[in-house]
């Protein structure tokens, strides 16, 4: 694998679509390399369904451990069929949430403990981390309003409590901490032209 | 959980579905209790859905992790919508296949490590392992002809080859012998009314 793998986490609302889009740009003026911006499910046809199966609102009698086995389950596709060819071509793959989403919203959100998820979702992964995660952080209350404000509906997921956020919050925070190699924590509260100028700085510190 | 949960095991063609009806009738002569045959994903809409993802044919580039993290979130909705409740209102369950099929099948079948597929499995059944497993033994050749005979058609994971169903059964062989406490190994080339008569005694030890 000669690519660079670079993930984004961060709650609703965070902004990460923009940013994504905005450094998408400021890359291809340093590097000839290709970039791949991407999510799960990532046009994986099986991860897609998978996923359509994990967010149909009629499904509320799913259990949490079998949503967070469907997550799994789809970002094991998503990382064979998208991110592992795009990284073996040599591409910048741009990757809108990866496991980290799943221990926060998994783990804490749905309280099913994080180190408990993070296990799981090592069959799915194998060992295969982001080289650099930019976690674009910003209050409960500025997300779920900056997401309402776009009028985009709310899933099965978004419909959940304050608390529920709250929880993923400082689940994020807490992966920070421990994985500071990796993660870097961006204000994404700044107006977003210093997001992105912060997340291109330490892309470039990759992209050589 | 005042029930009693007992799985059958086999590869395909060892005749679990004739001898679980067999079984049916002869414990109704000894208890009262109600009695639930099932197998996953058993009635769960959500388990079958997952299951119609995973058996489809065309899904012919799904990784193999991909289909045990499926399998595993199949099993465990099965388990808590069907499974749970039947011996919360204290019946007897009758399963037709569960986690041992999963560490049989992907896990030395499919070469994915039995070790690594029981752990997997562990985050689906949460420690919930049945009182009583009946492994119905046929050597390979056997059963695939059996399976063949009934002119069902191959689904896809019945299309694999030969060396696949051989690894499968040492699998469960070596399942019987680690777990002798909880799997009987029935004899399931005998006449059917024999492979009936020794599962029954097995199950009149736990129903009394």
């Amino acid at each position: 694998m000669s690519g660079i793998f670079i993930s984004f986490e961060g709650p609703d609302g965070a902004g990460k679509t923009t940013v994504i889009e905005a450094l998408l740009k400021k890359i291809a003026t340093i590097t000839n390399k290709e970039v791949l911006v991407t999510r799960e499910p990532g046009g994986s046809e099986i991860a897609e369904e998978i996923r359509q199966l994990i967010l149909d609102p009629k499904h509320t009698e799913m259990d949490d451990w079998t949503e967070a086995l469907l997550y799994a389950a789809s970002r094991r596709q998503h990382l064979i069929e998208v991110i592992q060819p795009a990284l073996a071509a040599d591409q910048i793959v741009l990757c809108d949430r990866y496991v980290d989403s799943s221990i926060a919203y998994q783990g804490n959100g749905r309280q099913l403990g994080m180190e408990k998820v993070k296990q799981l979702n090592d069959f799915a992964i194998q060992g295969q981390l982001p080289q650099l995660t930019l976690y674009l952080d910003v209050p409960v209350e500025i997300g779920l309003q900056r997401v309402k404000k776009l009028g985009a509906g709310f899933d099965r997921l978004e419909g959940q409590e304050l608390a529920f956020h709250q929880r993923v919050r400082e689940a994020y925070l807490k992966l920070v901490e421990e994985n500071e190699d990796r993660i870097a924590l961006v204000d994404a509260t700044q107006p977003i032209d210093d997001v992105v100028a912060k997340c291109f700085a330490k892309i470039q510190q990759l992209v050589k």
